[in-house]
């Protein structure tokens, strides 16, 4: 067989994977946006039967065959033609489904699945007890299949490259180090400075259909296509992608809190954003496909942060808010900027703010790092949680739901997936960087509602690549330089200086706390 | 391979399609009710692919030897156990599949596809001449399925059994030739009382959420678990059960209209409360399927007219209908309850009273049949249309999408379907007269709010078999007597005699009118 036509074969089949995924993405969706309680049962059945149908599929011994008659060929000699990238691709994806046995594809599932379910009914009472056996068997099967889909000498590495791509844990090692040294000296500045949001002054309800609405009019000014998509309430925010022409995203409301809904949405638009602005033309292939979890969350934590809590936003945007909620306006805007960038510790990662957000994500890496390598084991994690969460953030752990069982990554089988997190914000602060080269002073851009230039800019720079790029090549590409965490530190030093009345210099003078003292309290829920 | 294990290979074969099944129907559900306007291609490639997969198992010649094995032995000895039921229905079904090619099938659902679409189009645009080779080509194919499928000496009998498994046209002929007599003269003892509904008494304005409200109170009433279901706005109502434990039902909304969608909810609710009524231990098989589409609607008709607009229901719901609608207490029980039970000769069949609904629906089996039969070519339709138009509703047709445009099911491929409205009827009445014996007076009973006894009778007695009996069967085993119209004739009689003051021997005296005269304006739109 010809190359071309092996080519195609790979191209049709990869389609069809990618068809099936759309379905299992609706399923998806569905559960958490419409589904009825009673039908949780047969929705598990349908979701065992399309796994049956993928795994099929992703296993077919044909991908390998064909895969052979075009790697060598003159189709894929431009590594960057589409061909070469979704050859690239396919490769290895199909390495890695044929490395692990039909049986451990299968009990993971299965040990996800319940994993998932339990982390939902012992969290809420603080059962660690009756908790940990469910985590032990995942730690158990991913360490298991790591070691069958290691190709180094880290085993942590496999379970990473599933979301990021080309990215090793001795590359995030140091890289974290540097960032946490600077994430304390500025949590240090913004504590010793004598600004501090006057929380008692702004609303304490904001109706639900207003905070839609609003929410709304900002999805809208992103670029966002409604005609695409549509936004929905949920539990706990996400996007999903139905295929071409049909990219959803779902928001949290809560009453007695202005940001949660506002910045979900920002947040979840960014995800929405992307996957709009892939190349529909390569639709159910890698290149129509985003180059990673790390560039996924970058796009959205620039919408959510970079826009969103930005000054010149909120300029533009203020007076609208104020139509939504007009108590709001009895605040100046400087005093609402700095509400919706309050900096303080807490110990709900996802409720944190940008500068203590990495430091909750440097310390499950750190643990699920040690898992992996079988440094440490699911009983020991209780004490490690709160030995690194006084090292990390000062503070106690008051119960289990507000510690290690407060995210369900691990419950559901996401080892090695925290990293993404702080590369999205490494990600987004280089890249936003590089278009304020291009593009001039964004923030000033945005105080006149000028969007447009910023989202065309990520449309031709990220978007349209799909994964034509491994995530560090993106970022070279785009920027001409190897991912440099100072581009992350210089916007928080900026931002946060402006702010709190700091600058580089009393960050750089700040002496690293040796030991954070624990606050009286943490910071309540929801504040921003 | 002995008889038990073949049984029980067709039994995971068998839900392993209605998996599929399954989620086509979620695909269909968010397609009408929640997927944006840019999600329509994607989502055609879905259906492709869900069609393909569907397609390989339903003629997979493994279930003939499978049958074949089992349908001789003592496993399916007694013809009622659940063996037995499920293999006749696999048998039946895979006749059929194997019947017909796939390139026809292929074929068939394309053109049905465009079919839908060009009656989206065309209709509104009252262009009949652009739809019209649509309709050609549809009815080309089904006329080759039938063919194909045919296997007595009426073509039209193998599209209807699709739906009405056992019936045939030389059933149905008579049946509805004595119950045309019988609707006619009704109608003339309708039109010649001097009792009309006082519209112009009624409010003209009916806000949305107290509509949906109104609807859910009266939804609930009837047994219906919105824990296993949910019900949302839809442009053309319809259920759609996505497994055991989610059945889905919809409404539309009209804020000029009362009862859009309050009897749309009810008669939804109905084939809602049959699937929910289903045995889930037989799901994925025959057994835990519903016996047909006739029966199927009575369901839905029984809670529709028999239940909601009789007046034992009214008497007991008014009160709540003026608490929702303020202004409905002015008038009286008595002409609300005739209001909503307004008879008039009018174009659209959806929204025709129960008495006429019969003649709208008799005018088009009559068509389809003769187009089967190569009687008719779809180019005479349009004169056909107006003729019989005018010979069973005595109204001239103003426009085509008034006329022979005004249906989807023609267009989506649908030949054959239409006896089933009528049957539904009659089913219906005959049910409900069998109820009433074993339970007394169920307008009474509703009346005082019960409708337990009633719910239960019908999940005991319809539900609960799913197909064990073929359509007439169940007639027969529930009520222990054969089809028979004088059920619904007796029920339209004793309702609308007691409305408009007529009784059974004005009816027998009633002279059939040769030739409607055409009224002077039909009636509008949704009045009721």
């Amino acid at each position: 067989m010809r190359p071309r036509k092996a080519y195609e074969w790979l191209l049709s089949h990869s389609r069809e994977i990618a068809c099936l995924e759309s379905m299992r993405s609706l399923l998806i969706w569905d559960q958490r946006v419409c589904m009825p309680a009673g039908g949780h049962s047969h929705r598990a059945v349908q979701f065992g039967a399309l796994a049956e149908l993928l795994s099929a599929r992703t296993t077919d011994p044909k991908i390998g065959e064909m895969l052979e008659r075009v790697e060598e060929s003159r189709l894929v000699e431009d590594r960057l033609c589409p061909e070469a990238v979704n050859v690239r691709e396919w490769r290895r994806s199909f390495d890695r489904a044929v490395k692990v046995p039909r049986t451990l594809a299968v009990e993971l599932a299965r040990a996800a699945a319940e994993g998932e379910l339990a982390w939902e009914v012992f969290r809420p009472r603080n059962d660690w007890k009756s908790f940990m056996p469910y985590l032990k068997r995942i730690v158990e099967l991913k360490r298991n299949e790591a070691s069958l889909l290691d190709s180094g000498n880290e085993f942590y590495d496999a379970l990473l490259n599933d979301y990021e791509p080309g990215e090793t844990a001795e590359n995030i090692e140091p890289l974290f180090g540097v960032l946490k040294e600077a994430l304390l000296r500025i949590l240090h500045c913004i504590e010793n400075s004598n600004v501090t949001p006057d929380r008692e002054r702004f609303p304490r309800h904001y109706p639900e259909p207003a905070q839609e609405a609003l929410a709304r009019e900002a999805v809208r000014l992103t670029g966002y296509d409604f005609n695409c998509g549509r936004m929905d309430p949920a539990a706990h925010p996400f996007t999903a992608t139905m295929g071409p022409g049909d990219v959803r995203i779902t928001t949290r409301y809560d009453t007695s809190c202005f940001g949660m809904a506002f910045f979900s949405a920002l947040h979840e638009t960014g995800h929405g954003l992307y996957d709009q602005g892939l190349d529909s033309g390569h639709w159910g292939t890698p290149m129509g496909r985003a180059a990673s979890m790390g560039i996924h969350e970058s796009q959205a934590l620039t919408w959510e942060n970079w826009v969103g809590r930005s000054l010149g936003f909120w300029e533009f945007f203020y007076p609208r808010a104020c139509r939504f909620f007009p108590h709001l306006a009895e605040s100046s805007l400087e005093s609402f900027h700095l509400m919706v960038n309050d900096v303080r510790r807490s110990l709900i990662r996802t409720e944190a703010d940008e500068v203590t957000y990495n430091l909750h994500v440097m310390l499950r890496f750190e643990l699920e790092l040690a898992l992996i390598r079988y440094a440490v084991e699911v009983r020991d994690l209780p004490e490690l949680w709160e030995h690194k969460t006084r090292e990390y953030l000062g503070l106690s752990v008051p119960d289990h739901s507000r510690g290690l069982m407060q995210d369900i990554h691990w419950a559901e089988g996401s080892i090695g997936y925290f990293p993404v997190y702080v590369l999205g914000n490494l990600y987004a602060a280089q890249l936003f960087a590089r278009a304020e080269d291009e593009l001039g002073d964004l923030d000033a851009s945005f105080s006149r509602g000028e969007f447009a230039p910023f989202i065309d800019w990520l449309r031709s720079n990220v978007h349209l690549h799909g994964s034509r790029y491994r995530p560090r090549e993106l970022l070279k590409a785009v920027t001409g330089e190897d991912l440099n965490p100072k581009y992350f530190i210089a916007y928080l030093v900026r931002k946060y200086g402006a702010l709190y009345g700091f600058d580089m210099s009393s960050v750089r003078a700040a002496r690293r706390p040796e030991k954070l003292c624990k606050t009286d309290s943490p910071a309540p829920a929801c504040t921003k």
